[in-house]
C-alpha cells in the first residue's frame, strides 16, 4: 500500500523518486551551487546513497560573476564534498566574456555553460540523470513569471520532475520547507547575492506577490504545483493532437511542410494554432521566439479563400497557398517556387 | 480597413461590439447597478442608441444589504434614468431571506436573484440582450481569483464578451480608464461598500495583488484580456473533443452513458479526463462541484484491468465496470444493475 504523502519524511519522498525512476546502482550527477535548496539535496543523497548503492558525483559551476564571493562558494561546495567523501568536479567559466560575445542575456549565458558542463561530466562519469535542486517554490515562481508575461498551456506546465536527463527530486518542498530542513538539521550553505535580472524578478516574486497571495490560499505553492502537473498533461496532449494531425495530412520535407490546404482550413482556428507552434518548432528547435501576432499573421493566411496568398515570419517560418496545397517553409532559401 | 483599437474612441470600441453582434434596431436591457461602471455604460449606450436605433430599459436591483444606501442606490439610478428619459425597471429583493432559505452564500444568492429578475425583464420587452458593464480589471480578478484557488484550463478562460444572452460592452476597458472617462465626462456615480466576501478577496486581488503585478508587467490587464480568449478557446476545442468522443463511443441515456471500455481505457488520462468532465457536466448541468481528486478516483476505476470495478462521487456520478463496459450513471437511484 502507499504511504500517503503527509506520512513520510524528506527522505522517504526523495527515495521514492528515485526508484520511481530507475536511480538504484546508477552514477547521479549532483548540480550543487552551495545555496540551501543544493546544499539539502547533497546532504539528503549522501544518506540514501549507501542504501539505492547510488554513486554520486558534484559539479559545481563558478560563474566568475561575484569576484571573492564565487571563489568562496566554490572552495565550500568543495570542502563539503571532501567531508562527505563524494567527488567533486568544479569549473571556472568566464560568463561575462561568453555573454558578450554570444550576445545573451546574463541569464542565458549562465544557464548555457552551466549545462553544457553538467552534461560534460555526466559524460565523462557515464551517469544515468544531472540531479537540479529545484523546488516548489521555483516552480510557482516560473509560473507566475509566465503568467504575468502571457503564458499559453506550456508556460503553465512550469518545472518538471523529470525533463530528458534532468531530475529534480526537491521538486515537492517549498523553499520554506527546505530552509525549515538546513536549520533543523544544522545545514550550513552559501547565500548568492547576484542581480540577475531574472533572479531580480523572481525575488519580488518570492517576496511580495506569493507572500500576498497565501493569505488567500495558504497552499498555493502546493497547489500549483498540482495544476503544473494538469497543465503539463494538456500540452503534452494538444501537441500530440497536433503531430499526428501533421503526420496525416502533411508531406514532410526538412524545411518544407506540404499540408492538404482544404482539410488545414476545415479544423477549428485553436488546432490550426497548435498545428503552426508544432510546424515552428519542427523548423527552429522550439517556440520561444513565436510571438502570438506572428501566429495571428500565419492564421491569416490559412483563412483566407482566394487568390495565392503569402506570408513570411522574418526568417524563421513562411507560409504560401497554392494549388490546393498550404506550404509552411523555413527562411527565404527555402521558400517554395 | 479596421481601425486598429488604439485609434478609437471608447465609444467607437463599445458601438464595433454592438454592431458586431448584430444590435442594430433591437431592444436592450442593461443592469445598472449606480456604480462607475455601469453609470459609464448608461451613458454611452444613451450616446449610440440613436445611431443605431436602439430601445434601452435599465433594470435595477436593490438586494436591501445596506439599508438607506440601497434605497438611495436605487434612487440615484432612477433620476438617471429620468434625466436620460430611459425607462427603468427596478425591484426590490430580500437578498438575506432568500440566502437563508437557501442555504446559499451572499455573493450566489444575490447572484441568482439579480439574474431571474434581469431575464423576467428581458421577456418582459423581448429584448435580444442583457448588457452587463464588466470591465477588463474584473476579468483580471477572476482569472486571478481561480489560478490561486488552483484551475483549470475553463477557468483561465475568465469573462466572455458573449456568454449566451449576456453581453458585456466595457469589457476592452481597465477599472482605471472607466474612472478615467467618468472624472472627464463628469459622469456621476455612486460607492458600494458591501462586504460580500468574494467582494473581499476581489478587493484585496484588486488593490493588493495586481499594482505589484503590474510592477513587472504594466500591461497585465491587456494581457489577461488576450489569453482568457486564448484560453476560452483551448477549452471549447477540449470540450468538443470530449462531446465527439462520447457521440462516437457511448451510448447516451438520460441518467447513464454506456461506453466501449476497452477503446476508453486506450485513450490517453488526459482525455479521459476531459471525457469524465463532460459527463459530470451533462448529468449536472455543471462541474462546479467537482474536484479534481472525484477526477483522480474515477480515472483509477477505468484504467484497473481486473476485475468488476466500481466508484460513486456522492450522488453526482458513479462508475461501473462491467462486461467490456464502463458505465458511468447519476445517482444511486439510476444505478445499474
Amino acid at each position: 500500500m502507499q504511504i500517503p504523502r503527509q506520512q513520510m519524511s524528506s527522505r522517504e519522498i526523495v527515495e521514492t523518486t528515485l526508484k520511481k525512476h530507475n536511480c538504484e546502482n546508477s552514477t547521479l550527477i549532483l548540480g550543487i551551487s552551495g545555496g540551501s535548496d543544493s546544499m539539502y539535496m547533497l546532504k539528503i543523497l549522501s544518506e540514501i546513497a549507501p542504501k539505492l548503492n547510488l554513486k554520486l558525483i558534484v559539479a559545481h559551476v563558478n560563474h566568475m560573476l561575484r569576484g571573492n564571493e564565487s571563489d568562496t562558494d566554490e572552495k565550500f561546495v568543495k570542502m563539503a564534498c571532501n567531508s562527505l567523501k563524494i567527488k567533486c568536479e568544479s569549473a571556472k567559466i568566464n560568463i561575462k566574456k561568453f555573454q558578450k560575445s554570444e550576445k545573451l542575456n546574463l541569464e542565458s549565458a549562465a544557464r548555457t555553460k552551466r549545462y553544457e558542463f553538467l552534461r560534460k561530466i555526466k559524460g565523462k562519469y557515464k551517469a544515468k540523470f544531472i540531479l537540479l535542486a529545484h523546488n516548489a517554490t521555483d516552480n510557482t515562481e516560473t509560473v507566475l513569471l509566465n503568467l504575468i508575461r502571457g503564458t499559453s498551456i506550456r508556460g503553465l506546465s512550469g518545472i518538471s520532475e523529470l525533463n530528458g536527463d534532468i531530475l529534480r527530486p526537491l521538486l515537492p518542498f517549498s523553499k520554506k520547507e527546505i530552509e525549515k530542513y538546513c536549520k533543523k538539521e544544522n545545514i550550513k550553505f552559501r547565500i548568492d547575492k547576484t542581480n540577475f535580472d531574472i533572479k531580480l524578478k523572481r525575488n519580488f516574486i518570492r517576496h511580495k506577490l506569493i507572500p500576498q497571495i497565501e493569505k488567500l490560499n495558504p497552499n498555493f505553492t502546493q497547489t500549483t504545483l498540482k495544476k503544473s502537473q494538469y497543465f503539463k498533461q494538456a500540452h503534452e496532449f494538444l501537441s500530440n493532437l497536433a503531430e499526428n494531425w501533421i503526420n496525416s495530412n502533411c508531406k514532410i520535407e526538412k524545411h518544407r511542410i506540404n499540408c492538404d490546404s482544404k482539410i488545414l482550413a476545415s479544423e477549428s482556428d485553436f488546432l490550426k494554432k497548435l498545428i503552426i507552434e508544432n510546424i515552428y518548432e519542427k523548423f527552429n528547435g522550439s517556440t520561444l521566439d513565436l510571438e502570438s501576432t506572428h501566429i495571428d499573421e500565419l492564421l491569416k493566411v490559412i483563412n483566407k479563400n482566394v487568390g495565392n496568398k503569402e506570408k513570411q515570419i522574418g526568417t524563421r517560418i513562411g507560409i504560401k497557398k497554392i494549388s490546393g496545397k498550404a506550404i509552411f517553409y523555413k527562411t527565404a532559401s527555402s521558400k517554395p517556387s
